[in-house]
């Protein structure tokens, strides 16, 4: 081992991405996964309960993130104002570094019908945390749905941008050009 | 028979849908849909593969009608504009008339996962028929994107709201309702 030493987590969510871009997510087993980490079926179900929640670790502290994050905006925010607040922050925080790992991940998760919907409900779960954040901020529960539905769209379709080009432009950049463009595309021209 | 007869695929989507109700979607069994409906199981399955896609028939045609509805829209209207047009007139032509059975739908979707993916899916098929359609219109890549996300956006808030609402109020009025807080979100107060 390196000076750079994971925790057994890490090691499993690295082991399992490597057996999944060499040789596709559907016959990778967790023994192959947990042979590749040096660790064992016991520790990896200490993890994680099945090879699917790999890649969708973290998922549970997403609520309060979210809610962190949207608590920090200033009062007097408008929602579009706290979109792109929050989006950018959360950008920086989760996101950057995270590159070349979110990238092979995401090109597991495009062949894979399963997890295409495992990651749609991942984001059902943003927005469901963005939709209570705006109703703490005193929104109305349309303004709510509609802005968290407009914040998770943003990102969605930012990531895939960011993920898809080379390497280089921060997130939260790409994130605030699809607001740019989504406030443009929203704002009546006449 | 009374005087309306019809077809035997809506007998099946009618025997499956009360079947769902009374008894949950996951126990009801195709030949308990099908003796329900008087018809059997082999003319169940020359019009559904399976007890689940009783709920989502049609679906095939939902790229061809988008397609049409927004190349009816006038040329010079901008992407907001030609979501208006077309939700309205999609909700007029296929959700005005349906509404206890898209509650009923609706309701039986609402409790199970399996069947709120696949809604989700759906949904996608719609977005990605909207993405095609503004291409076609000249959008540029970004623009077609987030303009067919924040249609579909739109039609599942409006429809939900539509749905859980007493009866009364056409669905097109709610999707324009909708289109007009989402443009007053996006538009800067500043």
């Amino acid at each position: 081992m390196g000076r750079w030493e994971p925790g057994a987590g890490e090691r499993l969510q690295r082991a399992a991405l490597e057996l999944f871009l060499e040789q596709g997510f559907a016959v990778t087993t967790v023994p192959q996964i947990t042979a590749r980490a040096g660790l064992t079926t016991r520790t990896f179900f200490r993890y994680f309960p099945d090879k699917r929640e790999v890649l969708f670790a973290g998922e549970d502290e997403i609520p309060q993130r979210v809610a962190d994050v949207m608590a920090e905006a200033p009062a007097e925010f408008d929602p579009m104002d706290v979109i792109d607040y929050s989006l950018t922050r959360i950008a920086d925080r989760f996101f950057e570094g995270a590159f070349d790992y979110l990238r092979a991940r995401q090109s597991v998760i495009d062949a894979d019908e399963g997890l295409r919907e495992r990651e749609t409900s991942k984001f059902a779960v943003i927005a469901e945390a963005g939709r209570e954040g705006f109703r703490r901020r005193g929104a109305d529960e349309l303004t709510s749905t509609l802005a968290a539905e407009l914040a998770v769209t943003a990102l969605r379709v930012a990531i895939l941008r960011w993920l898809s080009a080379p390497r280089g432009r921060p997130l939260a950049e790409v994130v605030t050009e699809t607001l740019s463009a989504l406030r443009a595309l929203a704002t009546p021209s006449r």
